[in-house]
């Protein structure tokens, strides 16, 4: 275990501690420094990232990474009006969500509260470490940022900056740590007596060796395989609107569909119709045997099923009932996001029912899974485990909560035995 | 990978989906049903587990162990008694926890969900298999229940009893299924695919063992090292009384205390105090080297300050400040129970905020963290984890929650670019 970073994450930590007492007020008040000085260094950020450009072109850096590591000024203008959103966010620290007398004055309160740490990896967007400091600091937490190596400069001019906006406020600049070497990821991975919450940013198979290398918990989804289950009973006019919007809108997200579903009773009178505007949309469809009868397309096999294409690639099968298109969903599905063309509603409620994903869609594209979209004012990403927190996550996913009890010298001996008082269970407001 | 399990915990796993599906009043019929069934099959139960009970004893099993195996009639007539406990708390699936419109007709809910088949592994008590599943159904979960192999003729017992009652609901039997040898216990831990949640009940090395070899989500805890500190401005007598409940009322609890840090100002008056009666009631003392200076007691060492005696050994350590001893318990406790004795609220504030911990106590007892008596109506587990669940949990750690959006053919395209349309987010009843 490498003894410098122990020493990072234990003085983050330490300092973290703080974060927890402070009031709403003095950390937007810290967030509201960092803006201001993330302004004055502008020039300084912008020059930083120039010289990250210049190494990455150098490099020869795919066309989509460099795009996302250049911080144009516009970009940069936009990341500091984000950070100033965050300021006017609601607290998520401090939440009461039980209030309970168990006695006379025994009262017991579960409040939400930071988790400690977090440990944040991200690929080229240096923007990524502008963002997550703020909500780091907006919900109690101290942060250790490990961004991409091509945009170390641009990384060390934000760090600076919000280190400057911290310096002048009662928060330590020190709950903001960068780590810049690539040897840190492996060992941050490890440091679970220090890091309570991994949030990692890449491409999937980054989150996956993620998820498969740490024991920390991790806030992240590998894959975005997401469905649109076109029902017998659907509006088909209403169902290709879906679909183009679901497959064409942004194929790149994770949100948007890569198999469709169609029930055999609509598939004739629905896919030439679908087939058609997508394929004016540059849509590649590939399609089961029963498919491939209906509509002239090419073969998709069991590969195609569990594959996220990000591209203008789309799977087609057709089923035989609701039934089967739920298994289908649930079997080959990441747990995403699925949605259901039907006016039927005894069919709709089933399929929300009985599809084990963190998004079930009734009439809507798979697109709205957002955490902006859903209006939570803050995405800190998307989570298709089964336990909370899932789906898109907002503030809320960087808190939990613990129990504090108040008594005046309350023992359980008083609770337990032949004489025991009972307990006088009140919820109070 | 044992293919006859996968088959075990994929049909269970089908079966539970129509659980998802079910009216609070069909789910409590099944419980009254399986309750029913117990009574009628207690001699047959109480003559399996009179086999059991008689090889452990030609086994030479331990005393404890014998006692968790033995099931009278009394130990089964307050299982079934349990059994109509469940049925009569509310339901933890359908609560509706964000309801909003993010648009006209395009309505977001997060509803509270079934997880899917939980894996429950216990040792010796057979007891635990009529809990554990009545727990399961009323939350809407399969369950795969692997009995320790002392047990196994009363848990094929009270699973037929289970079994038989559920027959006549229209909820299958087979949502409850017994494992029955050792091995697939290993097994189990690796069936990602099939099971969302394991809940070990077993000694802290076996719970241990289960977190460190399995990729799904496990309830549970460890260890449970919780602290008393006394700080100097607590009142002795109260300090008193919470010290000797917390440690003595039952040591073998995970709650009861194992540390007790002294501020160096009070030490002189309390530690004597605290040693005498403590010692009256057969406590073992092991002081740092200030307390053994003060009072006559064995010396702790490192080791002591992260052992979970579960008996009646106490070790005790004086500190500077509230702020050492906030990092003694972060540092060496296992974020279970630490609780301060002070009559200062801006002193207990301070520890409240920043102890790390799911239970944090102010003038009570650490003995009072516990699901029934924070008034769950039901304990599943105690989680030292930082992410929610943590602290007692109760039927809630069973469910999670699904996003619902429900629209009228809405896409995200609407919503973006130079013409985008404004989502309307409002919050509904």
């Amino acid at each position: 275990m490498d003894n410098s970073l122990i020493k990072v994450a234990s003085i983050c930590r330490h300092h973290a501690q703080n974060l927890a007492t402070l009031t709403s007020e003095e950390k937007d008040r810290a967030i509201n420094a960092i803006a201001l000085a993330l302004e004055s260094a502008k020039a300084e950020i912008i020059a930083a990232n120039g010289i990250d450009c210049q190494n990455a072109v150098s490099a020869g850096i795919p066309k989509p990474l460099y795009n996302r590591l250049k911080l144009d000024e516009a970009k940069l203008n936009d990341a500091i009006a984000g950070v100033r959103d965050v300021a006017n966010l609601s607290d998520p620290v401090g939440a009461i969500q039980i209030h309970r007398q168990l006695d006379d004055n025994l009262i017991l309160k579960r409040v939400t509260c930071p988790l400690g740490v977090l440990g944040v990896i991200f690929e080229a967007r240096p923007d990524a470490a502008i963002q997550i400091s703020t909500l780091a600091i907006k919900s109690g937490n101290g942060v250790i940022l490990k961004g991409g190596q091509e945009a170390i400069h641009s990384c060390q001019a934000i760090l600076t900056a919000i280190h400057t906006g911290l310096a002048q406020t009662n928060i330590s600049p020190e709950v903001v740590q960068l780590l810049t070497t690539r040897e840190e990821t492996l060992e941050l991975l490890k440091l679970d007596r220090y890091v309570d919450l991994i949030i990692p940013r890449g491409s999937n198979s980054f989150v996956r060796f993620v998820q498969n290398n740490t024991h920390i918990p991790v806030l992240g989804h590998a894959e975005g395989i997401c469905h649109l289950y076109v029902d017998k009973a659907a509006d088909v006019a209403k169902a290709v609107e879906i679909a183009i919007d679901a497959k064409t809108q942004y194929p790149a997200a994770c949100n948007a569909i890569e198999t469709l579903l169609v029930h055999t009773d609509i598939a004739a009178e629905f896919l030439p119709v679908i087939a058609k505007a997508l394929q004016q949309r540059f849509v590649e469809l590939r399609g089961d045997e029963r498919t491939c009868k209906i509509i002239d397309v090419g073969f998709a096999n069991d590969t195609d099923w569990e594959t996220e294409y990000s591209d203008l690639v789309l799977s087609i099968k057709v089923v035989d009932s609701l039934t089967d298109a739920i298994a289908h969903i649930n079997y080959y599905g990441s747990g995403h996001t699925d949605a259901i063309a039907t006016e039927d509603p005894t069919t709709a409620n089933i399929f929300l029912s009985q599809v084990n994903s963190a998004g079930v869609y009734h009439n809507c594209s798979t697109r709205f899974a957002d955490g902006f979209r859903y209006g939570f004012g803050a995405e800190v990403g998307i989570s298709t485990q089964k336990l909370p927190p899932r789906g898109p996550v907002g503030l809320e996913g960087l808190v939990t909560y613990k129990y504090q009890l108040v008594g005046n010298g309350q023992i359980a001996a008083t609770y337990t035995g032949v004489d025991a008082k009972a307990f006088n269970h009140q919820d109070l407001d």
